[in-house]
């Protein structure tokens, strides 16, 4: 089997927002192992739609939409699909009744036009939305399928999860599991020549790499008659990688590396103060996004004079001006100062030179420590995170993130795979 | 004229990147005026590359491509477009000197797939890549063009930035030139209501609104036969503009708030510290983005806990046991504490809900305090930013963030348009 992708919408042709629902959608189908060889943007217009869908329809098994499911005139997605399939609209009711709760929840005012997202070709099955009005479908005819989807990307991926999923499984008399495991301190190809080509070639379960910043996720997806099959396929794998990694490897299914980190200290019982100098907050901002980091999160300090690493974190100014705010010392100092202020059972701080200036011979750009600091243990790292290019202050003050974070995951022995 | 955007990549197909590609260069072309009524994705397969390439030339008279043009078997692009274009490939001695020098000053081995890359259809036009190794190129044949792009995002903005637009400019024998006015406050459809159809209407220059999270962005691009007679255009559109929206807008070509932040702050030699809660680093983060940010920010603080709001803030017990955390007199003692402990002549502070737990009745999810607090003034807003959804987190605290910051550029009085 093999589906295309068609986005609908102006908005995306004019670059008004960025086409992440290609990508979600594009990586859901890699790992079902449906084939997808090419993905379409058109805008809301009816004969360029309409000649989108049959090139599409006349290359793919499956034509997965997004958008142009809405209220308004210029939202066809449904007409033209009905109309290339040779199938009337008729209402759906419960779409409707659905839709007018949903209005009257949230006090908005159901104006007439609104009907029209409760119209359906007939014969389709409806995905209802949870997150806004449009519903989705899926209609079938002479062995072709298209699946519409709305375009708001949190609706899309919630109806996609829930509901497509479940479509596409019931369709293949068989379902698919997927486990990720996430590696951090090693880069793809890195990671691909120690799973070696056969591992990489399995087909069930299949292993899919994806690099992130200063990361790799591994996905492992097994195809089987149900669930717990599927579970038993992929469980053998991801231990064997697992244990192929295991300086590298800090989590499974853990979402990222901040959720790893929260999770594995709120387990623990452990509390956590950060002292962000390069960084400037990105770690804090990046703990506090996970819900719940007020379990383990007691406080961080982006101190970014020297004064305020003086006064916040009690650095001392003879170690500020013997080794410079960039170095293992002051990382140390600034590791314990916020463990001991705050009452935290961790200290973590940065310390680094992120660019684009700043940076001299003896200490370029890209050059960061970090630092950990418990009652019974202290340990600064060097990193130089510059690759040579310009334009890199995110990547170095991102990656000073990661590494920073691995250092309380590894230093405190908190990391563990079970859930 | 109209043009096609062709993204080549077997990494887009698969999921594992996101095609910023195609928003900006659809971006960039909607700015000039240039009409995109397609874009598509092949993955790296001859056949398929081919196809495609013939679809769009005979739908536009012009083609963008990315992706595709490096040193391996699979980079097909160049070669895929000489033999439609039916032209020879022949070696651009400039490119492969550049690139020997590239490598050389990186410690990087050139080996002999590396030529590859500076093997060109005879009559191309070369666009220098000063960020990594594989040129660009344009080639005319019959009225259609195919301008060939690398594939890495920074690689291929830099290349169009810089070379694409003036190559474009030369053969379209005008200029154009841009402004950027940032609006906070106010979402897309009432800017719309307030800019009125005419305005949105003109033609030279155009007016383009773009939506980003809390913000709308208007951007004002004229074409004239030079640089300076397209700004004479531009200007008196912009000022009309930002005199619709003196309470919204803050800034011109400012790039974004925290940047328009430090500048305004940095250009006023006014300090700033920052405190605070439920947006938790993501304020000092996003000020210790800008290069140079230190000259304004001397600290943050994330308080999480009520312990560190006492301890590293002063706020009152009696406060925090009368009021809550979340409260105006709350954010207001952190504002004023961060200001004195700091020494800073400005306070920013944050408490609230981000959710998804927490909330009450009384004090329901998305309730945000933001407070200033300077040595003349001292303001605290009340912010409702729940929209009734679920997993709002990063959008409440962003929407926060952007608040607080606007709160310092409108309560100081440092906000200016001119730079």
């Amino acid at each position: 089997m093999n589906a295309e992708i068609l986005n609908v919408g102006t908005e995306i042709l004019l670059g008004d927002i960025v086409n992440t629902n290609a990508a979600y959608i594009s990586r859901e189908l890699a790992a079902c192992g449906v084939g997808c060889y090419y993905q379409s943007v058109v805008g809301d217009n009816a004969g360029r739609l309409s000649d989108s869908l049959k090139l599409a329809l006349s290359r793919a098994d499956m034509v997965i939409t997004t958008g142009g499911l809405g209220p308004t005139y210029d939202d066809l997605t449904k007409e033209t699909v009905a109309a290339c399939f040779d199938l009337e609209m008729e209402l759906h009711q419960p779409s409707l009744d659905r839709m007018m709760a949903f209005f009257s929840r949230f006090g908005r005012t159901f104006t007439k036009n609104n009907e029209k997202q409760a119209y359906m070709p007939r014969g389709a099955v409806v995905f209802e939305n949870d997150r806004g009005t449009a519903p989705g479908l899926a209609v079938e005819k002479d062995g072709k399928t298209v699946i519409m989807l709305p375009g708001p990307p949190g609706e899309m991926t919630a109806m996609f999860e829930l509901q497509v999923k479940p479509y596409l499984e019931a369709r293949a008399s068989h379902v698919l599991r997927s486990q990720t495991i996430h590696i951090f301190g090693l880069g793809e190809s890195a990671v691909e020549d120690v799973l070696h080509d056969s591992m990489l070639k399995h087909t069930n379960p299949t292993i899919a790499p994806y690099a992130k910043t200063g990361e790799v996720e591994l996905r492992v997806t097994a195809s089987a008659p149900d669930r717990a099959a599927a579970e038993a396929l992929i469980e053998p794998v991801v231990s064997e990688i697992v244990a192929l990694f295991p300086d590298q490897v800090y989590g499974v299914d853990a979402g990222d590396m901040q959720t790893a980190l929260i999770h594995a200290l709120t387990k623990a019982g452990l509390t956590i103060a950060v002292a962000e100098s390069c960084t400037g907050g990105m770690i804090a901002s990046r703990l506090t996004e996970v819900p719940g980091a007020s379990a383990a999160l007691l406080c961080g300090v982006c101190s970014y004079s020297n004064q305020s690493k003086i006064d916040f974190l009690g650095v001392s100014p003879a170690t500020l001006e013997a080794y410079g705010a960039v170095s293992q010392e002051t990382a140390l100092e600034m590791a314990r100062g916020v463990r001991l202020r705050s009452g935290a059972d961790v200290g973590l701080a940065t310390t680094g030179i992120a660019g684009p200036d700043g940076g001299t011979a003896e200490k370029p750009v890209g050059l960061v420590y970090t630092a950990i600091s418990t009652s019974a243990t202290e340990k600064a790292l060097e990193l130089r995170l510059s690759r040579g290019y310009g334009g890199e202050r995110q990547l170095i003050r991102s990656l000073a993130c990661l590494h920073a974070m691995n250092l309380v995951l590894r230093e405190t022995g908190i990391l563990s795979y079970e859930e």
